[in-house]
This record gives structure tokens, C-alpha cells and sequence, in this order.
């Protein structure tokens, strides 16, 4: 992409009310734009990124056997009048009504619906284990939003849910989820803790909180701190056997939100080992038994002939939120550093004396071969000054930067800058490109 | 993807309510499910298409120089008082009040929105010009919703808006994008007319709808009809360059919606020539000028220093309803027939003895084969018969089903069959996996 034809409205200065520093950067690097109190507009570098995150999430639900559908952002209020929370759910629910005074809502979570969509055709034992999921824009009318994407009122949510015939295969669905959640925020390069959680209004016995430990957190949690370097199980887990010791492997160690924390417990683990934090919840997932397929009547065949409530869980991952979480985990004083897998471009193209003939065709040969090698790239084309031009590039925090001068192309070089270490090197175009393009020159 | 592991509630029978024969075979392919009136969950093979249609939109957008980004759906009321258009839009603008007793309202379109993104940061002339899109979900409150995704409440929109500086600036946004309009509808095998239209609450005073003719459309169009076969101009259209004879060679022939239409222009021409038929809107553009720019001050500075409101321009296109087009344009009595670029799968995989381990062994290997050629294939492994599985691909229309029987196996053959023409070939199984991907055997 040319800057030149790009949008891209970067601020010297973030607004006075934006507190937190992915708050502050995202509006500074044109990333998002406020429309109204906790709802966005994604500018194109925004939305870039939202894509590549929706996308990781939507690879490793794939991978652990979930199949993607789209429910509508709308919801009929009867719908849930059937499990009850259509009066239990506080002002948060945004209630509307349509010309014909139908009273509909901007969905929250999708527990109703879903279970609506399977019981309509879901039967039997032998169409289990099922998990349907969908990312699509929700709505919590929070009574403060702010803190940017981090706590807005419409997000992108990614919502899965599974339904089994029995508490063995429920917890199989639960395991599939919990460890697909391990490996999804790591390819993002997140560290993300799961933690014993409050169920709260989704109700269940059994429930986890994935959480990325950040200064700037919501809220305390408490943790083992080897739990912070494990790695992920990574793609090649068996995704229909034994997923149990992966699982037991995290919740032997000691974690917990505030709500769900237990002093005594964090206690006894030894001193140097404990880790007392602020952490943002990036998931929550809940095993819930049939609160929802027994009021609703999801009935399926056992196979013995009869018929029970489906077990059912729900796995949510804030998809808009992420994108908070990934920044407060990964900047410095000049901006983002976005960590490669969800960077909005690949490379950033620096043309230091645009309309300088030589600068110009170096910089026009870079980027014909890096779109041709299918690598994503931000050529700054337009005619604002060197200073003014790396400034942007540190701000948006594309991975690699390629600056091209008129010195260095007279000695015939150009210079390749790593944006998380600052480490540069000065080589002819084509050796930087074959590095970019991961081919030996 | 294996059926048995997927989510695809065929059904027998549409419900009665189903009128037109887009809406029932989207139903009985389990492609959606009507959650509230107008309101559809895309069930997984539905999705499917969905991004298919939403990605072919989305890169020609792209080619035509257009930036995405993503507005939300919810906007303040208080920005469309701006335009004058809150008081002015109808009972089909879905109000909503929040907690807070603001007014905010589901974006039908977002005219105001960009507008005021756009005035935020663009100041000269030397950024124009711009076109910034998004692929949203929007509402509107129909009176009557029917025709399933056709004429939905919430649907999917892809709105395009064009800023320049001057009224040949904008003539030649919009030529850009009546251009890319012709090529993105015959990507998806239809065949769509751009025809004069009315430019209704939007506003302006040039404006085109894209028709696709078809019996059920839901109005009368009029057009020479050699405008039916025209060719698109392709991919390697010069998009910075002149345009106009491109635009010219259209409009220089009759076409016009019932509301537009000129008796005596359409006698003008040769009795042959004249069509005379039903037609779906598959997308609409419009020049507005400075309709929305003047009253929220969108202005921009030109060469000669003088500050003038941006000539501004919207393109939409029916994303969801493009569906039931596609549908409407091509199926038989079997179900659809999906066109190549938008089928949710290219091949399905129909194995006649599921258990017999040789007929297993030979779809397994077919089903690695085509995944590992990154084909993407439905494997029917159900314990279904044989003609429910038949019904079931023709139903649903992929492209080409691979048939293995016991019989065939024991004669060395699988049997491979074209959706559209219903040609059959017996061969090697190698020799069809060839054929499929597109590799010699």
C-alpha cells in the first residue's frame, strides 16, 4: 500500500481522556476513532490488525474441531424469556424496540440463540460432540466505558459452544477449548494465564479466565509464576484424545482472579514463586451443564433411547479487546511493537528524498518485489521530511522498517531497521530484500 | 471438512412461507435460519458463501484504489441531525435510547459517519483523491421483510464513499467504481445491468443500480438488450486512468428501472432489441456532490488556497441479498448450483458404503489428497444411503461430487460429476484427484 493513497490520520498527541497507553496509542496511530462513548470506527491500520487477530482465534477454533456459523447482532426478547435472563440481565442489555413494538435486543452473548439453533435439528447422540461459534459484534451498554477497545461498549467477540450428550464429553469440549486458548494468544505473543474464575451470569461449576498480566490491568490476580513462561501445547495436539494432563498441568499450579482468590492457598506456595499481579482478562470459558438446554428443551437421544438435556459450555475470546491487551504487553516510548503474526504490514518502505530520482526507483523496485513476494508493505511515498517519516513508522510499529536515502544509495546501500530491538543494518537493496522475503541473496 | 463433524441441518420441505426459490433452497440447503422477522443466522454453509461473495467484493474494491475500514453499527443520532437526515428518514431507521437516555440509532447506511471521519483529518487537496469502504452489518426496519436475505432487516452491506476536490474528480471516483461494479458481479457468474436510477434519500443527481434480471426480481426494468451480454473490462483496467468510454459504452444503450423509465426512449429502439423484464438490485451508486460535505463543513483546501466542500460519493452493494441473486440466477429442481468462485466447497466427497473399508480407504485418501492440494472438500461420511446422499450434493451444489462405490472400486473407478451439466466420468481415483487439482495424471 502507498501512503500517498492510504488512510492513515496519525496524532501528535492523544486526546486528554484516553488514560491507558494502548487507549492512547491506538487513537495516535490511526487505528481506531471514537463515535460515540465505548463505540469505534476501525481505521484501515485498525482494522488490519482486528483482521489478523479474528483470523488466529478463527484458525485454532477450526483446528480444535469447532465449526464457524454467524449469528445476527439482534436477538428476539422472547428468545430470552425462555431461559430467563431476558429479566435477569441488568442495564447493560441494550433493549429495543422495532416499528411494530417488537421488543428485540443487541446481543450481549449468544447462549439463547445458539441453543435455539441446535435443538431445531440436533437429535441424537451420535451428531456429538458439536461446537458452533461465530465472531461478531456485541453489545455491553457498560455504564463507564473507557480504557479505548479495552471496555467499549460494541466488540468483537469471538463466542464458541458446545454441546455433548454427558458431563464426560462436556469436559473433553471444556479441555478442547482450554488448550486451544493456550495456543491461540501465544501466536499472538501473548503470555496468557489461565485462572479460576467467577462464572457470573453465564452461570456453570466450572469456569477459567484467561488473563495477560499488564500494569495497567483491571484488576489483581494471583498465580504461580511458572505459570506465565509455560509453553504452549502448540497445532499437533491430539484434539480428540486425552487432553486432561495437558489441562491438569496448568491448574495444578495456584491461579486466581480476585474474586475467585484464596489466601491461604497462594500462601502455601513458596514465597519466591508467588506472583501477585494486575492482569486483563482476554477469555472466559464456562462449562454449564444444561442451564440453558433444560429450560430451553435441546433435548437429544442417548444410546440407550432416551432423551436428556445437552451438556453445554461457552468459550469466549474478546476479539476488539486484543488488540488493547497485545499493545499494552508490546510498546516502548515511540509507539506499537507489533509482534509479527498480527503486525497490520510486514514492512514499512522509508523514502527519505521522495522525488529524488534514485530514492524513488529504489523505493518503487523494494516494493513491486515484496508485493510480488506476497509480503504485506507500507511504502511511505508521501513528501513529509525523514524525521517526520520515521516518527510514524515507530508510532505504527510495523516490524521491519526499509529506509532508503540518497547517501546510502550512492554507496549503493539501503538500511533494514528491526522495530522491537532497534538493531540496523546497512546493505545493497536486493540482500534486504532476499531477508524480507526469506530467500538467500 | 467431514460431514459427520459439521453442522448442515438439510431440510425435506421449506416452511410455506418461503416464496421465492432463493429463500426456500437457502433454507433447505441449511445455509440460514430466520432467528426474528428479517433477521438470519448463517448456519456454516451459508457463511461459507457469505465471505466468498464479501472477499470478491472486497478485492475489487481494493483493485479500484478503495481502502477499508469498518464502522460500527450503532451511531449517534445527534451526527445524522448534522446531515438532516434523523428527522428526515423514515420508520425503516431503527431508533434506539440507551442506558444513559442517549439516542443512537442502527446504521441503515453511513454517509454522515464517513463524512465525519473524513473531516477529522483530511485537510488538502494533495490527499485526494479518497475512498474509504466497509463491510458491515446494517438495519432497516421494512415494513414487510420477505424474501429471506432478499429483503432482510439485518443485512450485510459493502459502502463504498468517494471524496474529491471537483466535480471531474468525483466524475472519475465514480467511473471507478461503476467499472469495478461490472467486474465483481461477473466474477460471481451473474450477469448485472447498470441502468439509470432514482436516487431516492440518499440524494444527487447521478446514480446507477446494478440489476441482475430475474423472474422473481421485485421490480420492472427496461434495457437494450445487448446490455445483458456485454463483457466485463477485467482486472487490467488503467484505474487512474480514462475511464469514461468504458462508462460511456454502457450508458450510450437504454436501461432504466420502472421508476426512471422513458416510454419513447424505449420505443427508440429496434422491437428486437428491447427487454423488457423483472430485475434484482444488487447494488446502487451514486454523485451527490455536497449534500453531506456542505452541512457538516467537509472541506478541503485546493491548489489555489481556497477551502471548498468535498464532492462526495456512496456505493453500495447488497452483500447478503447477493445470495439470494446468485441462487435466483442458478439452480434446477435438484437445488443450487453453486458458480466456482462463491461455492462453499469445490468438491464433495460421496462415499455409498460408509464402514465398507475400501470404499473408507479411497475417500479418506481422496479427502487428504484434495485438503493437502488446498481444495476445499465436504466429505460425506455419514451413515446416510446413497440417494439421501445424492440429494443432499445436489441440494446444496458444489461444483463436483466424487462418488465411490463398491462397485467402482472393485473396477479400479470413482465416479466424478459436474453439478452444472450432470456429466459423469468413471475413472482412476488418481486420475480424478488430478483433475480436481488441476494436475495432469
Amino acid at each position: 500500500m502507498r501512503l500517498s493513497r492510504y488512510f492513515l490520520p496519525v496524532l501528535k498527541e492523544a486526546p486528554s481522556d484516553a488514560q491507558i497507553v494502548s487507549h492512547q496509542l491506538m487513537l495516535r496511530a490511526g487505528m481506531i476513532r471514537q463515535e460515540a462513548a465505548g463505540i469505534y470506527a476501525w481505521l484501515p491500520l485498525g482494522l488490519r490488525v482486528l483482521n489478523k487477530v479474528e483470523q488466529i482465534v478463527r484458525e485454532e477454533m477450526d483446528r480444535a474441531g469447532a465449526v464457524e456459523l454467524l449469528m445476527p447482532t439482534l436477538q428476539l426478547a422472547d428468545l430470552w424469556r425462555e431461559s430467563g435472563r431476558y429479566d435477569a440481565y441488568g442495564p447493560e442489555m441494550l433493549r429495543i424496540t422495532d416499528r411494530h413494538e417488537r421488543e428485540l435486543l443487541y446481543g450481549p452473548t449468544n447462549e439463547e440463540m445458539v441453543t435455539e439453533i441446535f435443538r431445531a435439528s440436533v437429535r441424537s447422540y451420535k451428531d456429538l460432540p458439536k461446537n458452533l461459534y461465530h465472531v461478531q459484534w456485541k453489545f455491553r451498554d457498560e455504564r463507564r466505558p473507557r480504557f479505548g477497545v479495552m471496555r467499549g461498549r460494541e466488540f468483537l467477540m469471538k463466542d464458541a459452544y458446545s454441546f455433548d450428550l454427558d458431563a464426560e464429553g462436556a469436559r473433553k469440549s471444556y479441555n478442547r477449548m482450554f488448550v486451544a486458548y493456550l495456543n491461540l494468544y501465544a501466536r499472538m505473543g501473548l503470555k496468557a494465564v489461565p485462572m479460576r474464575a467467577d462464572t457470573g451470569p453465564i452461570g456453570g461449576d466450572l469456569s477459567h479466565e484467561f488473563i495477560v498480566l499488564a500494569e495497567t490491568g483491571e484488576s489483581a490476580v494471583f498465580c504461580h509464576k511458572d505459570l506465565v513462561e509455560m509453553d504452549p501445547p502448540g497445532a499437533d495436539v491430539d484434539w480428540y484424545g486425552d487432553l486432561q494432563p495437558l489441562v491438569d498441568q496448568r491448574t495444578a499450579l495456584y491461579a486466581a482472579t480476585e474474586e475467585m482468590h484464596d489466601e491461604a492457598a497462594f500462601d502455601a506456595i513458596p514465597e519466591g514463586d508467588r506472583l501477585s499481579a494486575r492482569g486483563i482478562e482476554v477469555g472466559h470459558i464456562f462449562s454449564f451443564g444444561t442451564k440453558y438446554s433444560e429450560p430451553m428443551k435441546a433435548y437429544v437421544m442417548g444410546p440407550d433411547g432416551k432423551e436428556v438435556p445437552a451438556q453445554m459450555g461457552s468459550y469466549g475470546v474478546g476479539v476488539s479487546r486484543l488488540l488493547g491487551a497485545i499493545i499494552e504487553a508490546s510498546h516502548d516510548e515511540g509507539g506499537i511493537i507489533w509482534p509479527e503474526s498480527v503486525a497490520p504490514f510486514h514492512v514499512g518502505i522509508v523514502n527519505m528524498r521522495q522525488g529524488d530520482g534514485a530514492c524513488d526507483a529504489a523505493c518503487d523496485s523494494a516494493y513491486k518485489a515484496l508485493q510480488a513476494a506476497g509480503v504485506d508493505v507500507l511504502y511511505d511515498d508521501t513528501d513529509a521530511r525523514g524525521g517526520a517519516k520515521f516518527a510514524t513508522m515507530d508510532l505504527i510499529g510495523l516490524p521491519w522498517q526499509l529506509i532508503v536515502g540518497p547517501k546510502g544509495i550512492a554507496d549503493g546501500v539501503v538500511e533494514l531497521k528491526n522495530r522491537k530491538t532497534g538493531e540496523r543494518v546497512s546493505e545493497p537493496l536486493d540482500a534486504v530484500i532476499a531477508r524480507l522475503t526469506g530467500k538467500a541473496a
